[in-house]
């Protein structure tokens, strides 16, 4: 391919609505260009790493015994009844009715239509364990679509669904997966990915992994035990605390606490410390408007993951009405009369001697002693694990939280699906059992994204020769020069004679337009001709990453490249 | 692929809602699995074989030098509005808003999109000629869906953009892209597939051809010149008729017909031919039920196609009420009153002594002379072209009309999507053009069911060895038979590391079911271990289509079957 036939333009100037480098590079170096908010075309550039981290995917899922099929992006609404999710997922699930007014989706996952392919071919246990996947356009109608292809509308994911006649039969297999997920994020070139555990939210069942690539521009926080390696998604992380009590507990009082209208107000109206306050959260459910009143210690924050599915439905922070019988800012645990759910966190069992609001405006309580003052309340886990928190694992304050990119999750499903939309199959006694399931995705253009995010410099994205859209960056510098010409030409055919991919700039710009759109491009291995080679006999091999950069004799210069080229291919 | 493990189930009974061979075959098969009208899912052997057409297409495309891209499947309305598109199309265009109201279509072809792609790049005369291509789902929101894979809501195309400074440039790109297609057709196993002339309907432009298989199940019709070879479809066939006055041409008469409704009736109370006559087609058009009262030779039929170009709108055979002021069955030429638009097909010129309507309850005219009693009208063509018609092209009345389906168009599109959409480049003096465009589109699984038909005998398809599933079945019969299973086995292996696509039937089931089984995966070449065979120290070699049939010895069968597999490769 010769640069100057390929379509796209490369600039230097940061776009500035960028967020992060892998979305100011993909549209600085020609790889795609926004249609609608969160929605995108490819050039060829990056037309050529997906596909290449398709057939990584397709090779690797194969490998595990996958049967690659197809489903549709548009799906009957009825399907989605069956398993209840129509009804049970928000605004993401775009709907949409056709001319005859049938009620369609746009496919977001594919659990349903799995069932609906193999429901039939199921019938026996004699047909367990299987697996399918699919590498398919989804959307998703993303209410904050943000930071190029970290979080779209539209995306091409790799999605699998296995069945399985018990538990543990699915166990082994989400371990093979788990595997292969690890092989392919090292041929995509980030092995560091981890697996660690998630909440398994809209999709159902329990057991859940999400891979994650740390970077400081990660939307996911994971909390990572330094003493166990113990690893989570906050939203799943379990928050322990260990409260002792004062060696003496003093009584209730009410205090006039004029202007502390904030925790930090509080505290340092009282000199006290945050973790010996009560504060009150307070949230409407979406469905009902109804108030849900959280009470947790005052130096942790709400896990909404975690409140979400306990109430079973979304929520919102509350407005909070004179009508409510809320006192907004001094809301306390002891005497609330108003009409709300009432939640205690396990940050609160256990405690004495705290602050909490006293119901009533510039009036807090102190003594506050949730045994005695509020009694016997359930006490469940609502906060998000801190920095230094006690791992769940090992029970070290242990715990760091780094920010993530996920870029690939799993989930033991049970028999969700399979129960809801009627599949069943007869073991060899003639009895009739739910299938169970697992899934596992892997969006496509987000683990592009990952990798340039984890592979980039100042000038460009940095390509692990496995999905580099090119191998090789062949450029003619004066290519007006006869010499230089009939080199790079003939270099040029050589390289692609055994099988390189080859992008030849033979354009007559100076070697600065040259180099820096070879930076935009990310091509692993430069190969320079240039006048000032050639009089010495000699073409410059270099790597994108600046690592090494050597001459090679012109004469050997096709051989001494693709020994350089299997090298990085075999690393 | 060990056949026992293959998800999807194959059954001996014809589906009863198939009307054609491919889409009976493909659910037989376990090739598909319907999931709403006109929407299917793929198993593993269908996504097998489009995968292998999908890189067809694209080496295809590569080789006229087309750069693989992505459009997305979800588009914003206004993308469409600018071509004008988003008004002009009826309900096949999917339409929908998202969770902010705003208004998205469903790709059902991307023009739009590609001339939004690249609108900044081709600037400068400099960039052009280019061509951009995707392999992407999409979705037409068909009235009716039928025949399987033929007509289907949502499906895979390759679809390419061509930009051209000029027409001259289109044309010479236009015939690659011609070869190029011709090129597809043979790969993929239906070199017969002829290119016709069509009409350019929604998509704008002049000059466009469509790829045909011929084919009784057909939804097209093609004339097709027996003299000359010219082809076009019959929604494009110029209708030539040659009429000759008579030596003495009648006064018109006004004649009581009782009991004369339909044509034939009419001509047998005259005693005359069709052609004789005159008659009159009413239509109404859709966007303002005006009535459109269509005047044609009693013998012809029209080309709904012609008839909706001219009146640039749809429209619908019309309901025709009392007070429309139409004489339904005896609409006359001479004194026709309604408020209607009126038109006369080419057919009617130079025409005497013909038989119409009186415009009257059972009265007809004779003698009509359409030049003495029609006066000046305009004559167009809106006549379907006839089986024994004039050929547009030689003169010959040597036109065979047959049946066929489209399986690839080409388009030259001219400027339309570029004036409408706002792009231009500046030529070497610096004046400012609409770049031309051409478009290029092949359906990916009516390709699939087009080979279908093409390949096929009552037991199952017989895929061409470049598209089919696997390049082997192997038959282990009696595979409880310890040596039958050692020997299989070791063929597997043999034949897999030989670099053979091998599908393995080692089930314990019946010869018969084995075959049947094979027959309808229609692999191309069949690997049959038996005992019988075992016992004569060979094993069996056949061909799907049955045309050979040989024993090769068992000591060096892997590479016998290496050896047809590659002479089949290499045909």
């Amino acid at each position: 391919m010769k640069l100057e036939k390929l379509v796209g333009d490369r600039f230097r100037e940061k776009p500035a609505d960028c967020v992060v480098e892998s979305h100011a590079l993909m549209l600085r170096g020609g790889y795609m260009k926004g249609v609608s908010n969160g929605i995108y075309s490819s050039y060829m550039p990056l037309r050529r790493i997906t596909r290449k981290i398709e057939q990584i995917l397709r090779e690797e899922m194969d490998a595990i015994d996958g049967q690659e099929v197809q489903f549709p992006v548009v799906m009957p609404a009825s399907l989605w009844q069956e398993s209840g999710r129509y009804e049970s997922i928000g605004k993401e699930l775009m709907r949409f009715t056709d001319r005859n007014q049938t009620p369609l989706v746009l496919g977001m996952t594919h659990e349903e239509a799995a069932v609906q392919l193999v429901r039939e071919y199921g019938q026996s246990y004699t047909r367990y364990p299987f697996m399918i996947y699919q590498i398919q356009t989804k959307f998703r109608d993303e209410a904050r679509p943000r930071a190029g292809l970290i979080r779209v509308r539209e995306f091409t994911m790799k999605d699998g669904y296995s069945f399985h006649t018990d538990q543990a039969d699915l166990e082994a297999y989400y371990k093979r997966c788990l595997e292969a997920y690890r092989r392919i994020y090292a041929r995509v070139g980030i092995p560091e990915v981890l697996a660690v555990a998630s909440d398994s939210g809209m999709m159902g069942g329990s057991v859940s992994h999400e891979f994650m690539l740390l970077t400081p521009i990660g939307e996911d926080s994971i909390a990572i035990c330094e003493a166990c390696g113990y690893r989570a998604n906050m939203e799943a992380a379990e928050c322990i605390v260990r409260n002792v009590r004062d060696a003496v507990s003093h009584s209730l009082e009410r205090v006039h606490t004029p202007d502390c209208h904030t925790i930090e107000e509080l505290c340092a109206f009282f000199g006290c410390e945050k973790k010996q306050t009560c504060k009150a959260v307070v949230y409407q459910q979406n469905t009902d408007n109804r108030y849900v009143v959280l009470f947790l210690r005052g130096d942790l924050e709400v896990n909404e993951t975690k409140l979400t599915n306990v109430l079973g439905c979304a929520v919102r922070p509350a407005e909070i009405t004179p009508e409510s019988g809320l006192a907004a800012g001094f809301i306390s645990p002891c005497g609330l009369n108003a009409d709300c759910t009432v939640l205690f966190d396990r940050s609160l069992q256990n405690t004495d001697n705290l602050i909490c609001g006293a119901n009533r405006q510039d009036y807090h309580y102190i003594g506050l002693d949730m045994a005695r003052d509020v009694g016997a309340v359930e006490y469940r886990d609502f906060a998000k694990i801190a920095e230094r928190g006690i791992c769940p694992h090992c029970g070290a304050p242990a715990i760091h939280i780094s920010r993530g990119i996920e870029v690939g999750n799993i989930f033991q499903l049970g028999t969700k699906y399979t129960e809801a939309m009627g599949m069943t199959y007869q073991d060899e006694d003639g009895n009739t059992h739910h299938p169970v399931m697992g899934c596992y995705g892997i969006g496509v253009g987000r683990l592009a994204a990952a990798v340039c995010e984890a592979h980039h410099d100042d000038f460009g994205p940095i390509w692990p020769v496995s999905i580099a859209p090119w191998q090789v960056h062949l450029c003619a510098v004066r290519a007006d020069n006869d010499a230089v010409r009939a080199c790079a030409d003939a270099l040029y055919e050589q390289l692609q004679a055994r099988g390189a991919e080859v992008i030849y700039d033979d354009r007559t710009v100076s070697a600065g337009v040259m180099f820096s759109d070879a930076d935009l491009l990310g091509v692993p291995l430069r190969v320079i001709v240039s006048p000032r080679n050639l009089k010495q006999g000699i073409v410059e091999v270099a790597s994108r990453d600046k690592t090494f950069s050597k001459s090679v004799p012109l004469e050997t210069a096709a051989e001494s490249v693709m020994h350089i080229l299997n090298g990085m291919m075999h690393q």
